[in-house]
């Protein structure tokens, strides 16, 4: 059997499209993915899972309702499970995301993204937890 | 509630010790560690989970029993549960570790480690899985 590393820069140098997650390895019941998001996303909550955000280029900012969350490249954060978040990025920013297989990822949050809006939404969206098929990147 | 990014490389500038990963963040029950490793380890497997190796700085190779995987900084890898494998790094290497809550940590390998030996060894160890207690770095 062949083991090979995955490089994580070669690995986003393979799509352009943002709020897309990319699963490039599986640790347990968990995905690796590559993720290149820029903008304002939605807020919404994981109720049954942390997510863990490693910036690798650029600056990505997780808001939460308390206050926010400055990441640059080299820094990690988890959001905890049941904190309603919302990423938001100036520039593009490239990013690892590790959380359970078959959780609800930012596109498919996209997917059912609600009317836009310029403000902070009070009302959180809650998001539900399934299966769904990502291509492996 | 205050939420606060890990900065990996600042983490990492705490301390110099080899082989003793230490817990920055936790994820549901996994930990996310830094650690600093130099020198070759003694070969193991880890009968019931995966451990990912993402590679921050210096070169690192994870050693098969079916070839070696070389990591440089950018660069992950995943040592399939059940695959036996031994880490060596000529120089010193930075790296963040994640695995399971309890899973047996390279610190305690270590301070159990068989007799040294320049050679691999064929006869590999079963590494069981129990909690230990680890400094918050």
């Amino acid at each position: 059997m062949a083991h090979e590393s995955v490089d994580i820069t070669e690995k986003l140098s393979l799509f352009s499209d943002h709020w897309s997650p990319k699963v490039v390895a599986r640790l347990n019941d968990y995905e690796i993915k590559v993720v290149k998001v820029k903008g304002e996303f939605v807020w919404h909550t994981h109720d049954d899972t942390d997510e863990l955000f490693i910036v690798v280029a650029g600056d990505l900012t997780i808001q939460l309702r308390d206050g926010d969350v400055r990441l640059s490249p080299g820094q990690l954060f988890v959001v905890p499970r049941g904190v309603e978040h919302c990423p938001i990025a100036d520039g593009e920013v490239h990013a690892l995301l590790i959380e359970p297989t078959g959780s609800l990822t930012l596109a498919t949050q996209v997917a059912h993204r609600p009317p836009a809006s310029t403000t902070h939404r009070r009302d959180s969206r809650r998001c539900p937890t399934f299966r769904m098929p990502i291509l492996q990147c």
